[in-house]
């Protein structure tokens, strides 16, 4: 163990490689190579902006993991990750974004010289920080290894959280909460919608409580109006306007643990079928609620929630919720479970999500979603926002 | 043309399409997938945080280019992007995340409808948004296609800049240099790093001279002490402290351009390889700045920046810039061109850059960067910001 300031114990470390090792073993894989920053994070504590280079955990079955990435980011991998630092290993910055080479050829020397280029490796063939290109370079040079695909076995490791985890994400849930108070109390008809988001983003990073807020995965997404009927725009200058509605699709964030939550402001008295899908999202959501307790599956939860949105006359054809937790851009999801028809996963005390039940009208959105902690008995709302249609004179 | 709300008009749209089919025909290609946001952004003007999951702009050799993604995203396409809607082609969400099956193949439909899956196929094999396994299958649904790697094509036309372009990088210019003044201003030992952090995001989205702030590719990283010795870290809630520094690498942005720039603070008298590592910056920066002007290399600005540096006693061992402009989330380089030696491409009027010649000692590290265009002339910087290690007491 290296003496670097990391947010959890050694025990939780060595945890999190054990159980990964025991399903790299049901899998057979001898050694794995970890693109994904939220991965290599939970292994290893490693925490930077570098992700735009390429970059590697290593994990063998036994010893430490060894970080791998471009050399003056191995100053950031010892002062933030726990391995011994002949475990830290840098190339060249002429390797840097250059057509003529690539940095994965350091990769295979690497897994070479600790007798890793034999057996079968497992990468994660559908990350976005393991590109093509890269799985190319490396195949190339590692002809008497075997490769398998091992996308998502971290994160489905990832699943179940530890008490320190939640700890994280109950503080990160005050943060989301703060966020959205500062827009009950501050928006109004008028308002550049960039100025709002400013105090939102200022809300996020000062924190809750006494915690102070880390960087979200995905940037605050608040469309108004006809813009609110697609999902993922983010802001620009315009006023908001009254008679019209704002989502607001936030996470609040500590030491990368995210709780994300949106809500949706109406502007003067809502038309009709803003209030009905309001009342059908809220009376859909306390059916799935009611569903998401141990021992049920993920798609208990989203039958339950799209029988009762169609009873009530509104149609969702995509997913109404994800697992959240850790997480780096561009995606604050783990991808693993999906609250869809067809997921079987077993719901389990620890694991935490994002019931996302986001509805699209043809003027606009209605977003009234909650982060959810799977107990031992059922179900608990990590955020005390009131769950309604926010409405402002 | 939709009636979307574009950054450009027209005409640019269609010359940056003609001189990407003018590179893709020199290429030998007929039909070519651009997944790199930046590069999509650019060429039709989409703008939407959906980048985590698959999708592309498809260009081929006549004819408006193809949005395809997320069918939920379609919509923001048509909201974003200047083509009309039967280009714009969304897959069914039972495809997002979904190890069964892989969006790709809905791509391989798509492009053997519009009779593309003949002759070659460009890709951008080392872009972050196509992975192995998105290429893996793209390559086993069209068995009749021929397959290259056009990583970076577009990147490449998108160098030197339109006047519109510099227009929004001035304005970003403005944000940036505000963000540091509001540093300069409110910094002192004892705050939290993250409070100071919330009022530099405040002031990046609010914008100045009225013009709004955008989200940065890259978040701030102002890592301070020995933190400072590594590039890439963000913050936490450390209280800075009196005779330390802290580096503020950060970026202004307006409608997705960016203008980056790096300042260092210290708290009390600098030390002297403080004082001595900003002369030899100083100096360093000025002969490389003599350099930067149409008709020389990239490498010319590096070597001059380089051998100033070590003539003065200092090293540094990575590259000193890199173009700059466009950008989405993980990097707000445009990965092309590097200021380091052996970099031939030639200088041209119009072409941006981060002029990056940070420095980091053994115990922190010293950034004081730029932004620059190059001009008909010679070299200007976008930012007014005082050139010099800040000093507060």
């Amino acid at each position: 163990m290296s003496s670097a300031n990391l947010n959890f114990n050694h025990e939780e470390y060595s945890a999190r490689i054990g159980k990964t090792r025991a399903a790299m073993q049901a899998r057979g894989v001898d050694v794995l190579i970890v693109s994904d920053p939220s991965n290599m994070h939970w292994l290893t504590g490693y925490d930077g902006w570098s992700f735009y280079v390429h970059q590697a955990v290593v994990l063998g079955m036994e010893g430490e993991p060894v970080w791998w990435g471009r050399a003056m980011d191995g100053l950031g991998a010892k002062l933030t990750a726990f391995m011994q630092h002949d475990n830290i290993v840098g190339y060249d910055d002429t390797y840097v974004q250059n057509p003529e080479k690539h940095p994965m050829e350091t990769l295979a020397a690497l897994l070479s010289e600790r007798g890793w280029a034999q057996g079968n490796i497992g990468v994660e063939l559908d990350n976005y920080y393991y590109s093509a290109a890269a799985h190319a370079s490396l195949v190339g040079a590692l002809s008497t290894a075997g490769f398998k695909d091992m996308t998502g076995l971290v994160n489905w490791q990832r699943g179940i959280k530890s008490e320190t985890e939640i700890s994280y994400m109950r503080r990160a849930a005050k943060i989301v909460e703060a966020m959205h108070a500062k827009i009950i109390e501050i928006a109004e008809p008028g308002m550049r919608k960039n100025d709002l988001v400013a105090e939102i983003y200022r809300t996020a990073v000062r924190g809750a409580d006494g915690h102070w807020g880390d960087y979200p995965a995905i940037v605050p997404m608040a469309p108004s109006g006809m813009d609110a009927t697609a999902p993922h725009l983010t802001w620009d200058d315009k006023p908001l306007k009254a008679g019209e509605s704002t989502f607001f699709e936030l996470a609040g964030v500590h030491r990368r643990y995210h709780a994300t939550q949106s809500r949706t402001l109406f502007f003067g008295a809502p038309p009709k079928k803003y209030l009905d899908s309001e009342k059908a999202v809220l009376e859909a959501v306390e059916v799935g609620l009611e569903q998401a307790k141990p021992g049920n599956f993920a798609e208990d939860i989203a039958n339950a929630f799209n029988a009762k949105l169609n009873q009530l006359g509104f149609e969702k054809d995509s997913r109404c919720g994800y697992a959240i937790g850790l997480s780096y851009p561009p995606d604050w999801g783990e991808r693993t479970v999906s609250f869809r028809r067809g997921d079987r996963t077993e719901l389990k005390p620890g694991m935490t999500f994002h019931f996302m039940p986001a509805l699209w009208l043809d003027d606009g959105g209605v977003e009234i979603t909650e982060p959810i902690l799977i107990t031992d008995t059922g179900v608990e709302c990590l955020c005390a926002t009131p769950r309604k249609l926010f409405v402002k004179d």
